[in-house]
């Protein structure tokens, strides 16, 4: 995998078009996120053109990619133009695959402006759209020239989208890298938000995520411990329609509960990290539980074995195979 | 670039599935060529299921992805799943692009039909379908893991088929390997359709598009020497109407009396060429000139200067840089 750049703050990106000598420039957002982030296109001072998409997965469509696409050759973007995503996850994937197909592939950059999309999924390289009815069932892998982090998106987030976040960075420094529950330790989340170690936070769990993405570009096994959490966590996001981040923090609590009583963790994790989210006032209802028919759709599962990713202690998880029946009898 | 493997005559596909492991297959073609090829069909062993595409540039459409993704989803193709191009250039390059982004990218094999197919562009890893007016817009690199060639396939062209792929022949005889040129000495197009000389002159043609294709994956400046000939060649396809090898021969031609009035070429050259033309019994017409105009298209013109690919003698090539007036003035 080549490496993509990461850069700190919105002026960053003046200075990368220049480097970059981009022949034109068209900025990808949502006509929501335009209005609301116009002091952001402001801050841009080379030329762009603009194409809207819609907010949230309607913008990962098919029909959506057509439009783009020919918005793309309306405003003659050639083989030295840069596209900019502008908005939160479901932009990113879909215009990282609008790039991907157009003439072969051609730059494009990552604004991401949501927290979950600043450290997971701008990074790595995946794009994608959903297709009958599958999530993710088109796509490629293409990587962003630089993603540029800007804090400031982070200040008008729900709450709910900034634990959204907080679920893909603890869940970085429970499977890797300890140091990011330390600097969580003093923060809540309505303080995180303006907090100077934000910045340190964000990088951070993107130098975990890309720890694990640069192993294997495509998808490998190392890769599936960014899984942590998710194999109970997708179940219960899918069965109470409650957010990713959320679900996966639910997730993390559960797996180490069972993980723990086949000896494989060590009790203090869960205990800490039941404390870590109480101190940053993230309730959890300990009464959600997976469906085991979901579970078993789990993409890590072959025959009656599954490849299951489980944290001994902070900063340290390894992937372990285990007989399905061992997972259903503890649920 | 990962390198394809090159196979012959397609019992070697039956031994390629059953390394491979493919968990399913499905073989993409046109319904005429699914009624004319039976006979190929009923020699591939493992299961199949068949998807139809139009002949032609009909293919390279939007609107056939989708419908050739859905029948994927249909067919549950899976990450493990291989898909067949059977056919021409617009079928590889169709299912080729296909390939690539159905769940990020799934293996491939091409089985192109005609010899141009054989000898260029089922080789590479080029895929695009045209989009909005324009060739090939839209697409991917993206390598078969395998190319079949079957030269069966080639007695029931048509004459300008094999004329077609003969440009590309005679083309890479000429940048690169001269022996090529040899092999063609006793040959018609006629004879060639049958004679034991043509899977090597097939495969001696792969390898010099395969030298210029991993020189570098992405359009290199060297991989522009297989542009010789489609200057002039290109134009006077478009204002002509005639297949695109024969546009090659005749571009070729007049290229090379071009750069010999520059002192670049060898006489010579140009004269084997039209003796071997006129001993495969290739006519051509000496009367057609391309436009200027759309010579100005070319993409290979940067500013006042095009890099043109020209050669020096049988068998070597160079792409030198030239003011665009020196050739307005020839033309």
């Amino acid at each position: 995998m080549k490496a993509s750049r990461i850069l700190h703050s919105l002026p960053a990106l003046n200075t990368l078009l220049k480097e970059e000598k981009a022949s034109s420039v068209c900025i990808v957002t949502s006509s929501a996120l335009k209005n609301k982030l116009g002091w952001a296109l402001k801050e841009i001072n080379s030329p762009f053109t603009i194409a809207l998409l819609p907010d949230g997965e309607e913008a990962k469509e098919w029909k959506e990619i057509e439009k783009l696409l020919k918005k793309f050759v309306h405003y003659k973007l050639d083989r030295n133009s840069i596209v900019i995503a502008l908005g939160g996850g479901t932009i990113g994937d879909t215009v990282g695959f609008a790039a991907s197909i157009y003439l072969r592939g051609i730059r494009y950059i990552q604004v991401p402006t949501t927290l979950v999309a600043q450290v997971d999924s701008a990074h790595g390289g995946k794009t994608g759209i959903n297709f009958s009815n599958y999530k993710n069932q088109i796509g490629s892998f293409h990587v962003p020239i630089a993603t540029i982090i800007e804090t400031r998106f982070i200040h008008s987030l729900s709450r709910e989208q900034v634990i959204d976040g907080l679920g893909e960075i603890i869940k970085s420094g429970l499977i890797k890298d300890a140091s990011i529950l330390r600097l969580l330790q003093n923060e809540t989340v309505l303080s995180l938000i303006k907090s100077p170690r934000l910045p340190h936070i964000i990088t951070k769990t993107i130098s975990v995520k890309n720890y694990y993405v640069s192993k294997d570009f495509k998808d490998s096994k190392e890769r599936q411990l960014l899984n942590v959490g998710h194999t109970f966590g997708h179940a219960i996001e899918l069965k109470y329609k409650i957010s990713h981040g959320k679900a996966v923090l639910i997730g993390m609590l559960q797996e180490l509960a069972f993980t723990e009583s086949l000896g494989l963790s060590d009790a203090s994790v869960r205990v800490k990290l039941s404390e870590l989210l109480m101190r940053l006032g993230i309730s959890i209802d300990t009464n959600m539980k997976a469906n085991w028919k979901t579970i078993l759709h789990d993409k890590k599962i072959k025959g009656n074995k599954i490849e299951f990713p489980t944290i001994e202690q902070e900063g340290k998880s390894t992937l372990i195979t285990l007989d399905l029946e061992t997972l259903k009898t503890f649920l």
